[in-house]
């Protein structure tokens, strides 16, 4: 393997199909968004990215088994609506410089050959936690953004950088003359954020007009709050003790002076 | 993208064309002086420089547009002069060794392919701040370094080092039978530095005898000296305090002991 | 040398032979094991892996002679048993990203030319110590890793990684139509550790049913456990300064406040 | 410029020329010694090498000219000896791990065209000062080691590494059937070190039968010396505060407790 290289496994004959990609990133909200997806609509796995720009180990499986690092692409097949779906998440985004520019052309020249004119790519916004998380939207023609901020979602602001994949999709896409998309959904990123992946979700609902049933994502969220909550405790009892620490030793200072 | 490469959009026929080089650098002044010949000139934009080897992010445009990183070339027709100008600026250096020299190398061949006889590069020079900033000249003939000398120019200091895309152009522009010309301001370097690009354009202006107003660059180096004000304030604030302190501390030890 | 290759300078005719690997990694578990076997079966060399992925230096052998870093593969012809064995050990793993993938590439290669239906991987599991370490194993076939299993092996957990040559080589087997097992044994890891690599070999014996003495390795076990215990004083011994120093602050300290 | 390449400006007809290589390492014992020697027997330049692998930034010249970082390859015609000499020395060594072993190489198809037999590489070996620097040898044949022993050199102990292209280019050498010979002179390495420079040109000098005065170097001898008795003297007075300081905290705290 001298470099990315994608098998595909499956023949598959789609429909317009969008691809959505959703590497791991910021709150992991691109990764939970499509594993969601996936889970929900019974998407099948077809093909497999490979790319010694990925890190240097491999997985044990469930049974002993090993696997190299790797992403994959899925399928579903959309009855009632206009566009079959693409899905791709993997493991991890490249090591390297030139690796992150390799692996997004390649994503890119697949979705050519399977006739893919919409991509969509998937990430976190680093924000202070909110009641909703907002979704920040920026794509590569004027139309697909119209639909996004008609499904609520917000313009990113300009000159706001798209690090990774998810940007480097939108930024090679005009020249394969593909249209490309990104949702960012708000998150402090430290931890994994269901609930940003469901806002995100959301606006892609509404966008593409296909039907998806986003209740399943609830119990990730309350589990992940639970955990948050946790977390704040935890720091508060620390600022605390370091602040009772500080008095005592300006206790001692006073005396002394 | 397997390597830089650049994309012409427009064709244009230039007479005598010189290129200007101003990637960002210390004090951004290279990149500075190139906006604003830019801006002041209403040179038009005719090709872009892309590269695996710039960072891995997008940037997000007005009205949510994603484009990757890149370099811009532009052009200018003198009227009134001998020569015509290339102008050239970006968002970032490369982030790898291997691609700081392929990068200069492509702008050479693309240089070449437009008859450019004479590259100047432009970038900062750490020094401490003065009234008015000294620009500092290398130069792969000594014809064109003399032209700089009459225009007020220092020559730079032997050994002196000339990093980034500013150094490696001279060096490799033999290669191809080109004359090259650095022009380094002087600059404290870690804030924008208009006030080194207007003396740096200052010097081009009269070594290639051609008309441009910087009277435009006035309100800019007005707020930078504001802000440097500001900081300087701030910095000596923060050394008082410490003083302070360590004054308190010394009586207290000189109490105990 | 543009990219990492395998010089053989003895053409050996084998008997279905099993590629065990074992580069320095984590106690050095692999590397110990090999060297270990080489010596005690008698294998000799017949292959030096080479690449520019190593560190650049060399190392002087005895008597001042030089040599490049590099991987050596032996054989060993096994009279009695279905399998004869080609053991494969280095100075160092790779230097860069790539080259981890490039390494694994060519060792599987190499292992089909020489018509290698199964290589086993060795290597270390970081674990705090026990009387006698544990060996974990994952595979890329189910009827393998039983056999390993039926040894003493444990399953790997699910989702653990397996870093560099042992790991990628079980990865990338799959595309070559190779097996591969890997074995790690446990170790705390800092220092080399051979009855890591005594369990581990204990497991391939009887994975294999190809007979060798252990025993060699109680000399080697006995000194590693004299270091240790060395060690463990020193630790003990500061530990009990630190504690003591400790004490005398906090009574300045009470005196004072 | 994809790759190290070398630019060879002047043919020369070479009586069985040996090769010495000095690039800048440890107390910059090969530098020094190349240096000393091109200027000593007014040896020509013929050859450049350069490397998109070696740092990104170009020197200024005298008189404001600018050049790319660069290798040399200098000749000098022996008109009493058996051997003629290209001298090579250079400003930087490669910035990556895979920089080194091309440049190596590179220097090794050069030496091979101009028919070399024998490559000697100079550097530094860390060792506290002596009174005479010891100079340690390696070598890829016996014969060759042999006559530097005599010479008054100690073989390089078993192990060691030797870094850089000083080591790479005796690693590689027996690929292209060239004998190389690496001597490294003992030196505190964080100063120049024409003393340890003067050290292995005596034992060159004596293994090659070239005939080559060193006094020369005395000059830069003296110079260096003065400097390391200065930095010592600024150490030895740190030291005394340092001792001033804590005896004057252990009294305070005597008095505390």
């Amino acid at each position: 393997m001298k470099s990315t290289y994608i098998k595909e496994f499956t023949q598959v004959e789609l429909n317009n199909p969008i691809l959505v990609e959703g590497f791991p990133g910021l709150g992991l909200v691109g990764k939970i968004a499509i594993r969601y997806l996936i889970k929900r609509l019974g998407a099948k796995r077809f093909a497999y990215l490979y790319s010694p720009h990925f890190p240097y180990f491999v997985l044990v499986n469930k049974k002993g088994d090993v696997r190299l690092l790797r992403g994959t692409f899925y399928f579903w097949k959309n009855k009632d609506g206009a566009n079959d779906l693409i899905l791709f998440t993997g493991d991890s985004q490249s090591q390297t410089v030139e690796g992150q520019y390799e692996i997004a052309d390649r994503m890119l020249d697949f979705a050519q050959k399977h006739h893919v004119k919409t991509i969509v790519t998937i990430g976190g916004y680093r924000m202070e936690a909110k009641e909703k998380p907002k979704v920040y939207v920026a794509a590569t023609n004027r139309p697909l953004l119209n639909r996004t901020l008609q499904a609520g979602a917000t313009v990113s602001s300009s000159g706001s950088p798209i690090v990774g994949t998810a940007g480097l999709i939108l930024g090679l896409a005009r020249f394969k003359q593909i249209e490309a998309l990104c949702l960012l959904g708000e998150t402090r990123g430290y931890l994994p954020d269901p609930m940003a992946a469901r806002s995100v979700l959301e606006v892609l609902k509404a966008t593409f007009s296909f039907d998806v049933d986003l209740t399943g994502l609830n119990e990730e969220i309350a589990k992940a709050e639970t955990m948050m909550t946790r977390l704040q405790k935890i720091e508060e009892r620390r600022a605390l003790q370091a602040e009772q620490t500080r008095k005592e030793e300006d206790k001692k200072t006073t005396y002394i002076s």
